[in-house]
Parts: C-alpha cells; sequence; structure tokens
C-alpha cells in the first residue's frame, strides 16, 4: 500500500459544507486518500457565512467542497462556472477549485444517472417517481438523460410537482395514480428514519407488479419499500449508493484519480456498513 | 497513549498563513496532537488575499491560525482584539478563533521572554543587540519586560534603528560599539543559510568576554556566532528554540492543553532535529 506523507504545506485540503455536517464524508475521502498514498485530507464544515466560506475556499485554495443543505443553490451565484451536471438541475453540490476558478458540478445528478443507467431499467418503459424536491429534480433529469421518455411524477406539491413534470417532458400527477410502472422511484421522506419510517412509499402490489426500485431514502438504507421490493424478488438501489458515487465522483473530481470497484466497496464498508457495501457492489459491479 | 479520532466534523483545523509555507509547523502540531489524543489537525496555507483567507477563518470556524510574513502587521485591521503580547509590538503572529471572535497574539514575543527569562543572562547587566527589524522589536519588548534597562541596538538603518531604541528606552548605535555586553544578542541574518552563512554576528573577543549568547537565527540552529560561543564555553540559545517555543504557546492557546516539557523535546526532535531539541532541553529545563 502507499504510504500517505505526513500532512504539510503540499498537502491538499478537501471539505464539506453544509447546515448539518456528518462524518461519514470525511470517513470515505480520508479512507481513500489512504489506501491510495494521496497527499490530501478531507473534512466537514459548517458555516453561518456562506459567501465569506467561499471566499475562503477561494484564498486558502482548498481542492474542493462538497456542498450540501441550505447551500446548493445559494453557492451558485458566488462561483465562476457551471457543469452541464449542474446546470442540468440549478442546483450545485461540488465545487472544484482549479486555482482561484471555482467550477460547481452536482455529483448527485451524476450518481443517479449511472445507478439507473447501470440498473436493469429499461428506458423504453415508464417510471413511476414520487417527490418533487431538490433531489427529484437530479433523479428526473438523469432519467430523461438516460433515455427514459415515459414517466409520472407523483408529487402533492402544486407548484414544484407540475413544474418538474414540465421541466423534463413528464406527466405530472396530484396523487399517486393507481396504475404502477416497472421502474418505481421514491423521492420523499416515506420510509426515513423518524417519524416517516414506517411508511411505505408504494403499495404491495404495486411493488410486486414492478420490475425495479429505486429509493433515495439513504437513512435507513433498508427502507420499507426497499425491504418489500426486496421480498418480492426486486432488483433494488437506494440513497445509500447514491451517497458512495456521489461521493466518488467528487474524489475524481479532487484528485484526478478514480478509485477501483473493490476499493469503493471497501471504503464504503468503512464508511457506511455493510449493507451499502453489498448492495453498491450488486448495483455497480457487473459482469 | 491517548487514541486520536478520525477526522471529522466535530475535529478542529488549526493553520497557518505565510508568504513561503513550511512543513515544521505542520508537524509539530500534528505530532503533539496524535501525542494527546486530541481532535486536531494542522495545515500550512498561503494566499494571494489575506482579507479573504480571515473571512474564510471566521466562516469555517478554524480554531486559530499562525500568521507568517508578509502578514504579521496586514493581519490587525482584519481581526477584532489584540492581545498585550502582539500590541508591545504592534505585530500578531498568532489568531485565536473563539467562534468568530478573532484575537491576535505573539508568540514570538513571548517565546523570547521565557528564553531571555530562562536563561542566565542577568537583567540588571546591558545586553548589546544588533539589528532593527520585526523580529528585533520582538526580543527588544521581551529584553525590557525581561526587567533589562540598559541597553544598545546595532543597526545601520537610520530610521528603523533610532525608533527602536527610542520606543523601548535602549540606546542606538549605527555601528557595532568596540565595547560588548554580557548578553550578546544577533537579530540579523548573520550566520542564516545563504549568502550571510560565513559572517560571525560579533567579534570573536566580544564573545569570549560575554555571558550569554543569543541568536535568533533559527537556520542552521549552529551560526558561526552559536558556534563561537559554545567553544568558548558560553551558554547559548537560539531561533531553533524561538520557533518550537513560540509554537507550544500557539499550541496552547488553540487547545488549551500545555504539553510537558519532555513531549515539547519529543515533538521537537521530530519537526526540527536533534540538535534544536537537545539545546531546547538546556534552555528550558532547569532544576
Amino acid at each position: 500500500m502507499p504510504q500517505k506523507p505526513p500532512i504539510g504545506r503540499d498537502t491538499r485540503l478537501c471539505m464539506s459544507l453544509s447546515g448539518r455536517p456528518g462524518n461519514a464524508g470525511s470517513r470515505l475521502h480520508n479512507y481513500l486518500y489512504d489506501a491510495l498514498g494521496l497527499d490530501y485530507i478531507y473534512k466537514s464544515f459548517s458555516t453561518r457565512d456562506l459567501p465569506a466560506a467561499v471566499a475562503g475556499i477561494r484564498a486558502l485554495d482548498i481542492r474542493g467542497s462538497a456542498i450540501s443543505m441550505p447551500f446548493k443553490e445559494a453557492v451558485i451565484p458566488l462561483i465562476d462556472a457551471l457543469e452541464p451536471s449542474a446546470l442540468a438541475i440549478d442546483s450545485v453540490n461540488t465545487i472544484v477549485n482549479d486555482d482561484g476558478h471555482l467550477t460547481g458540478y452536482n455529483t448527485d445528478y451524476t450518481a443517479c444517472r449511472q445507478l439507473i443507467e447501470a440498473s436493469p431499467a429499461d428506458p423504453a418503459k415508464p417510471f413511476l417517481l414520487r417527490g418533487s424536491g431538490g433531489m427529484a429534480k437530479a433523479v428526473v433529469a438523469a432519467l430523461r438523460d438516460a433515455g427514459f421518455t415515459q414517466g409520472t411524477i407523483a408529487a402533492r406539491n402544486p407548484e414544484a410537482g407540475p413544474a418538474l413534470a414540465e421541466r423534463y417532458g413528464f406527466a405530472w400527477a396530484a396523487e399517486l395514480p393507481a396504475q404502477g410502472a416497472p421502474l418505481l422511484v421514491n423521492v420523499t421522506p416515506l420510509g426515513m428514519e423518524g417519524p416517516d419510517a414506517e411508511a411505505l412509499a408504494f403499495p404491495e402490489a404495486m411493488i410486486a407488479a414492478a420490475e425495479v426500485a429505486f429509493d433515495v431514502v439513504a437513512q435507513p438504507a433498508q427502507t420499507p419499500f426497499i425491504q418489500a421490493a426486496i421480498g418480492a424478488g426486486k432488483p433494488v438501489f437506494s440513497g445509500a449508493e447514491v451517497i458512495v458515487l456521489q461521493a466518488v465522483e467528487q474524489f475524481a473530481l479532487y484528485t484526478g484519480v478514480r478509485p477501483s470497484a473493490e476499493l469503493v466497496i471497501e471504503a464504503a464498508r468503512f464508511a457506511h456498513g455493510d449493507a451499502t457495501a453489498a448492495r453498491l457492489a450488486a448495483a455497480t459491479m457487473k459482469g
């Protein structure tokens, strides 16, 4: 294993900025730096002053930063360029700093697209998606760009729902339709840790009739929807895989190095546990 | 040995800002964090935009920063308060960030004062000091505050020399006087790595007649002046010890933890090598 040098003047700092910083990003990136012997360190930050934090990224030549809630749109006027992944959804979750020039990316979009394209879901068939928030935009844009042309966005929100459907050329329904679809996608908090933890995002019969299940909820990795889909023998992927894959995209942007799938799974096990690592292996390491 | 946790959201970042960053600070601080199991990391930075870098320290809640050339005066209008060590010489080499409130210190002054007070130099007797730059101000202020009342500042610079002498109540001489003093202090580049490496800051006879030798040059730790003083059996201390002790002061300000003298010597050996560690032991671990 290559030896990582001690922290010094040549060490590049990468970071995250979020309202409620976690530790999984630090664990994943630092694990990969160590494993690959790269002279980088990664640390999560929060801030009460986004413009000054971005000025600091520039002034201290910090190599890159993940951008999480509530900064994904607010950061746009503070940077120099948007890459297509960020333009596709008007949302930045990653800044790359090239000698003071800050480019915004959205690796959630990229990761969703990778997962969709690697999945057995057939873009010639329709999808049914629940949700209309920021992450729904990433998933819907990724579905469109992965070749899907027929889909329904079920979302109660009478502004965000139709706007999302119209922007990407899909149908909108205020309530979940009786008719399901081969690909079911949940982008609501249904099944997430907390008050909605027991909620099943789609009816059992709809899951049984579907071909592929995608739940963007990451905590827990095993929502009731995912459990039901696994129980019905369907291929599944979830927010836990999105989190890992989007972080790997960030890693490649920051370092120029793309870790092997085996190493990513090892790092995911370290940062997120066995279940995520195993599903990541199933979702990404095919034949 | 206590276990340092992995880098995460609770890890405090400390840093340095300088025109030409080195690695010794990172080595020393990170060694001490590891040895004491403190959840801190330390990294050196440079910047082309000091106000934005300081804004970033605030916005990212970076715990503290060493401030080196050429930023020691320029940083003053950017921070919130000056502690007496910085006020004594109108120069900041350390910022401590308490939840967005930035206080400036000068630990070069503090370290010089510690070394002078720990040395056998008698403040009732005169000193002779060469130099009139920023570091000379720290040393002269420390000499005054350590109780010295008689001293001569020998400096060619016809503005800085007399101004320094007048401010702290000592005499000025444009040329090195024929008469030495019990304490000889060099704060010029004479003897420093580079074009002046062979230069002896004081004549051999003056060194032989002195009681204590202090050379602020740190690279090399063994200047011709220090070598001559050691050869003449005089107690010596140098810039290498100043660098370590001022960093330990910073460490204590950032973490609230004061490492033992033994651990400091161990860290100095790791960061600066055996010669500095040994002289540090001689200069600070008496009785």
